[in-house]
């Protein structure tokens, strides 16, 4: 069984962009997995937003992640498309990113998340980005 | 208040694509909109799946009438961009087509809809395509 | 060798939304395929535009073709993504694809297809319309 | 007129990701701006290759370059949209990103950039990426 644990030890080794960030796991269920990105100075751009690549990096990771959660470790399983929608201006705050699989193949998985503010907006109703993702496995590369 | 029959008295005068197709209202929220297209011979693929042509149709007139749930008939409204991820073989079948809407501004719309077969796939969770979709609205469009 | 009359043959017996459209290849390399929609009365709308579905299934066709004019006739081959973008209003006339392959890999092969109206636009650097696609290959499917 | 130094100073000063990397403009022409980013340590994921969020944010400051070559300088222009497809492995190397305009209207501007490694892949042709993006543009936001 893969635990949220184990995604973030393999995060912190494996994804640069994850260095110094606090990057948390806040739910994590077979399927289903939130990770929350708490507020952190080097992703605001000056006029005081969260940078698109931060949102990016979260949607990709939060993806990511809830792949694993089904497949357990595969090294090899990469983001092959990722379609990101943004839809509003996100002031400064702890970012709650919530990815579930929609389709889970033997060569493909496509998965959505939903990015929201945790004490601004509420819930992924009232996101701030959602995006769709696809990532390619690797032959053999299912373990159950 | 733009109704259910609203919408399809509006489609059957402008959407080509959906003569003789006995397209219906499920359900009709203000921001969650349910489709119902029954099974119809003339959009199955020798092999005998439904074409992505007619799961791209659906999607977007789902999300055009999500939209108009909320903004009521803006003639003008018009899709920018669609993006859609064709997720299992569908087999014929009356397909169910859910859409809510992620972001309303003044300029533009996003939404997200999952299409599923009623009898075969229970629900959104296992939907044969999802797809995410955006609408311009012209200034002025706006009834509410 | 996989030619483009092989190709309309195999689209006018597999994909029933090209009946009676008349669709012909205007040039056909490995790699790169144009595609001629003539002008058709049923894919005009009220108010006289091109339905985004017949844009949508002409650009999903376009893309199949530069796939299979690499990889020959492989019944399984499927679309996993479409997005497109809706660029300008397009008036009733006839209209050319050109799909360009981006990647042929044994699993995944990605083009990008560009949608003008012949005797209007003048050439792809103003397209109605512009797409990018996906396609799972199977197993063993590719002949080259 | 907008030139390809105003845009780094205007990226060096707003867009917190770029710091460090140093950007260039390899070329730039209304409509089309083509961008160089030199090999950097920082972008490098375990196992060698260039991460995901390295090529969306290249992407994404690619796109912004174009629109802005033909609008200049719109403080409030935001990407709405952002499509990429990662084609191949991307081992580490110089990266050239080529943007292109496909569509420039009053409220949105719509383009698409392939990027590639400058000594290995040789051109646009064998990118190991390719991305399309929306932007939105404020009313009274163009300059011509």
């Amino acid at each position: 069984m893969f635990t949220g644990n184990d995604f973030l030890a393999l995060v912190a080794e494996g994804l640069p962009q994850t260095r110094g960030t606090d990057l948390a796991v806040a739910d994590w269920q077979p399927g289903e997995v939130t990770l929350r990105l708490p507020f952190n100075e080097a992703s605001i751009r000056p006029g005081g937003t969260i940078s698109g690549p931060t949102l990016f990096s979260l949607a990709d990771i939060a993806l990511y992640g809830v792949v694993l959660s089904r497949i357990g470790h595969v090294e090899l399983a990469v983001t092959t498309n990722l379609n990101i929608n943004f839809l509003r201006r996100p002031e400064p705050a702890d970012l709650l990113a919530r990815a579930r699989l929609l389709k889970l193949g033997t060569r493909l998985a496509v998965g959505e998340v939903a990015i929201w503010r945790d004490a601004v907006d509420g819930g992924p109703d009232r996101a701030v980005a959602h995006a769709t993702g696809t990532y390619s496995i690797p032959p053999g590369g299912r373990e159950g």
